[in-house]
C-alpha cells in the first residue's frame, strides 16, 4: 500500500450515497485498494492522518476553456456582445502556443487547488493544451473547437480539423487514458451542416465523444429556430452530432421536447451556474432535464467569464440558483449537487468506471478537505456542508491517481514561480501589449 | 505611528473610489493617520509589508444572529415552516446564555476570518452576545429581538423590553461606542402595533436606532395587507417605527410605493442573497430600492440559514442575482456591490463618520487580502477581482481600531480551542442532548 489515509471522514458518493466516519482509505498503484472503518493489517508507505479531514473524490468541470485565464476579469459587467467583440476576441487574436501552454498550467494550478481531479476543455492551440495537462498530472478531455462560416467545407482541407486529427493521433489514450481527445463543434451559430456532420462521422469513426456550446442564450436559440425551424439541438441532431456520447454546454434554454430528445441520445447537459448568471444568460432547468433523464453535470465555464475555477462555488451557486427560481427551498439538495460534480461528471467524460466515487478498484482521485475551522463548525450533516459552507480554500490536497498534485499551498507538478515569470515576460506583453503591462 | 502598511494596493472606497498602487497607510492610536504615495518620513513601530497584498476597509455585516452558529447545517433543503417549527425553535428552546455567548465567540472568529469588522446582530441572551463581542474587539451594533402575540402589551412590564433597558444601561456606547444598542421588533407578523409604537417611543426618547425583519417572505407580506390593509412598511410606519433611523432586512416583497416611503423615511434595505436563495425566500429588488432612493446595506443572516458568515459571498451572490434576475451583465456591478458592504453597511449602522472608507481621521478598520494567488491572476481590475474571485478565505489579516484581531490563521482576542471545547461539553450536549452529542 503506497498511501493510507486514517480516521478521516470519508464522503464516498457511492450508490448509498455513504459517509464513514473515522475510516481508513488506502492507496496502491494510484487505485482505491481499501476502504473500511478498521485500520489495515498491511503497513503503507506513507500515512496521511485524516483526523478532523473529509476525504471525497476529486471534482470534475465538465465544462471549461483553460486558457483563457489571462483574460480574467478583463471586462466584466458589459454586455456580451460588447465583452466579445471588444475584449475577448481583439486579445485572443493576439494568443499563440507559447501563451496557451502558460495560461493553461496558471488554470491547471487553479483546479488543483481548489479540488478539481478532472477537465472537459473546449479551445484552440490544444497541442499546447495537452502538454501542460500531461506535465500538471490533471485528467482531461480535450477538444478543439471547431468554427467555420463559409459554404465549402472540407474536413480534409479544413485546418482547424486536421489539428484534430493530429491531436487525436497524438494524445488520444496519453498516459493510460488520463488524457483523452473529443470532437468539439463550438456550437449550431458558428458553423453549418457540413461541418457538423463530417466532424461528427469522424468523431464515429474514431471513437471519439463530443463537445458543444448547446443553447447558452436566448438570442442563440431563437436564432436556429428562425435559421432552421429547429431548435439548435433539434437541428444538430439531425446532422448526427448525437451519434456518439456528447457534452452540450449550458443547455440555458432548451425546451421540453429538447429534453426529450437529449436525455434519449444520451447527451450531458453541463450546468455553469455562475457564468449563466454573471453573463445573465438566464436560468437552466436544471430539475427538469434531471426529470426528462438526462445526466447533468458541472462546469466553471472559463476564467474570464466566472471569474474562478472553484467548482465548489458552481455546487452552491446551482442549489441557490434551483431553490430562487423555482422558490421551492427542497429544490435541488446538497446531495444532488454534489453528485453533478462527481458520479455525472465522470459519465459525462466517459470516465465512469474510472473516478468520481471512492471505491475499491476506482482511480484514487480524492481530496482533502479541513474541516476542523471556525466556519465548518459544528458539523451535524458533511454533505450539506460541502454544498453550502465549503469551497475550494477548504481543500488542503488533490491526489490524482495517487499522486499529490496539490498540498498545504504547494504545487508538486507545476513549477508556479515559472509560470508567473512567463506571464510578466511573455503572456502580458504579447496580448495586452507594452502600454498595459504593468497589468501582469 | 503604530503600524505601517507598505507597499499596498489601497482600495479606498471613498467619495472617488480610489484605488492606490504601492502605496502607504498609516495607523496611529486605532486611526488612519496616514495615506499617500511616497513613504512616510516617521517611523512606525510595526511595518507590514503589502506586496502581492490588498488594503480595503473591514467588511460591515448588517444584518446577522451570531449565536445561531449551533444550528449551521442543522437543517437544510427543508420548507421554511418545517425548518422553524421542527428544527430550529426546538433546539432555540434549549438555549441559555452560556450556550450564546459560546456561540457569538464561534461566529465572530468566522467574522474576522473572512474580514467582517462590524456587524448589527438581532437575537435574544443580548448581555452574553455583547460580553462576546467587547472580549472579541469586534464592532457591533446589537438588538433584542421583540416578539409579543397578546393583546396587553405594558413595555414598563414585559420582561423583554426590560432585557432591552438593561443592555442599553449596560452596554449603549461601550469602548467609545465600538458596541450600540439598538431596538429591535421582530417583524409585523410576531407583534403588534402596541409593541411597535412603545418600543419605538423608548428608542426615539433614547436616541436608539431600530432593526426589524421586513416583507422577507411573500406570506409574511401578503399577510400583513390582510390583516391590516397596508404593506408591512406602511403599517410600521404608521405605528411609529420609522421615526428613528432604521435596518428593513431583506426587504423582498417590498412595493415601488414602499420603497418611496421607505427612501423617505431614510430606512436602509439589509440585503441577504444567499440567505433569500437558500431559503427561497424570493429575490429583493435591489436596483430598484437604490433607484429610489434607499440606503442598502448586505447582510449574511445567520449561519442556520446561509451556511457561512462569509461577506465576500455576499457580494458576488447580490451582483449574480441581480444580473440573473434582470438578464442584464451589467446590472449591479462590482463598485455597487463593494459599496453595499462598507460605505453602505456603515451609514445603515451610523458610523459613516466612524468607518467604511480607508480615509484619514477614520478609525483603522482594516482588512488584507493576500493577491499573489492562482486565482487571483493577472489582476485586471482590483475592484472586479474582490467582487468576482476573491471570498473570505483569501483575507489574511483583520483589523479593527489599529488592533489586530485576526492574523495568518491566528485569532488574537478569542481563544478559539476554549470555544471548541465549551461547544463539546456544553452547548451541543445542551442543545442536543446526549443522543447527538456524536454531532458536535
Amino acid at each position: 500500500m503506497d498511501t493510507l489515509f486514517s480516521n478521516v471522514t470519508v464522503v464516498t458518493m457511492d450508490e448509498e450515497l455513504r459517509v464513514l466516519f473515522s475510516a481508513f482509505v488506502g492507496v496502491t498503484d494510484g487505485k482505491i485498494s481499501y476502504l473500511s472503518k478498521e485500520a489495515p493489517t498491511e503497513q503503507p508507505k506513507q500515512i496521511i492522518n485524516g483526523e478532523g479531514m473529509v476525504l471525497m473524490p476529486g471534482l470534475i468541470n465538465c465544462h471549461t476553456h483553460l486558457p483563457m485565464s489571462p483574460l480574467r476579469g478583463y471586462a466584466d459587467d458589459v454586455d456580451l456582445a460588447t465583452w466579445l467583440n471588444d475584449y475577448i476576441f481583439p486579445r485572443e487574436d493576439r494568443l499563440d502556443g507559447r501563451c496557451v501552454k502558460a495560461a493553461t498550467l496558471l488554470s491547471i494550478a487553479e483546479c488543483l487547488r481548489f479540488g478539481t481531479t478532472s477537465v472537459s476543455d473546449m479551445y484552440y492551440f490544444c497541442d499546447e493544451v495537452a502538454q501542460a495537462v500531461a506535465e500538471s498530472g490533471i485528467k482531461a478531455n480535450i477538444s478543439r473547437a471547431i468554427t467555420y462560416f463559409g459554404d465549402d467545407f472540407d474536413f480534409e482541407k479544413d485546418s482547424r480539423c486536421q489539428e484534430l486529427v493530429a491531436l487525436k493521433e497524438k494524445w488520444h489514450g496519453y498516459d493510460n487514458s488520463r488524457i483523452r481527445i473529443e470532437a468539439a463543434i463550438h456550437g449550431e451559430y458558428t458553423s453549418n451542416h457540413q461541418v457538423w456532420e463530417q466532424v461528427s462521422d469522424y468523431a464515429k469513426a474514431e471513437g471519439l465523444r463530443m463537445h458543444v456550446h448547446l443553447s447558452e442564450t436566448k438570442s442563440e436559440h431563437e436564432g436556429a429556430k428562425e435559421r432552421h425551424g429547429l431548435t439548435p439541438a433539434q437541428v444538430l441532431d439531425c446532422h448526427r452530432v448525437f451519434d456518439v456520447p456528447a457534452i452540450a454546454a449550458h443547455c440555458v434554454w432548451v425546451e421540453d421536447e429538447d429534453m426529450q430528445l437529449l436525455a434519449k441520445r444520451g447527451v450531458t447537459a453541463v450546468h455553469n451556474p455562475c457564468s449563466n448568471l454573471k453573463l445573465a444568460s438566464g436560468c437552466a432547468r436544471v430539475q427538469d432535464m434531471v426529470k426528462a433523464g438526462m445526466n447533468v453535470a458541472l462546469g466553471t465555464d472559463s476564467n474570464a467569464s466566472n471569474n474562478t475555477l472553484d467548482l465548489f462555488e458552481e455546487i452552491r451557486a446551482a442549489t441557490y440558483m434551483a431553490k430562487g427560481a423555482s422558490l421551492d427551498p427542497k429544490a435541488l439538495p446538497a446531495q444532488a449537487a454534489l453528485l453533478m460534480a462527481t458520479v455525472c461528471g465522470a459519465r459525462a467524460q466517459g470516465r465512469q468506471d474510472e473516478c468520481g466515487m471512492i471505491k475499491l478498484g476506482l482511480d484514487a482521485d480524492l481530496i482533502l478537505l479541513d474541516f476542523t475551522q471556525p466556519h465548518l463548525m459544528p458539523c451535524h450533516n458533511v454533505m450539506s456542508h460541502l454544498a453550502y459552507c465549503v469551497n475550494g480554500h477548504d481543500v488542503v490536497m488533490t491526489m490524482v491517481r495517487g499522486k499529490i498534485l496539490y498540498s498545504a499551498g504547494k504545487y508538486h507538478t507545476i513549477d508556479l514561480n515559472a509560470v508567473v515569470k512567463e506571464f510578466a515576460d511573455y503572456v502580458m506583453p504579447k496580448m495586452f501589449g507594452r502600454e498595459e503591462e504593468k497589468l501582469g
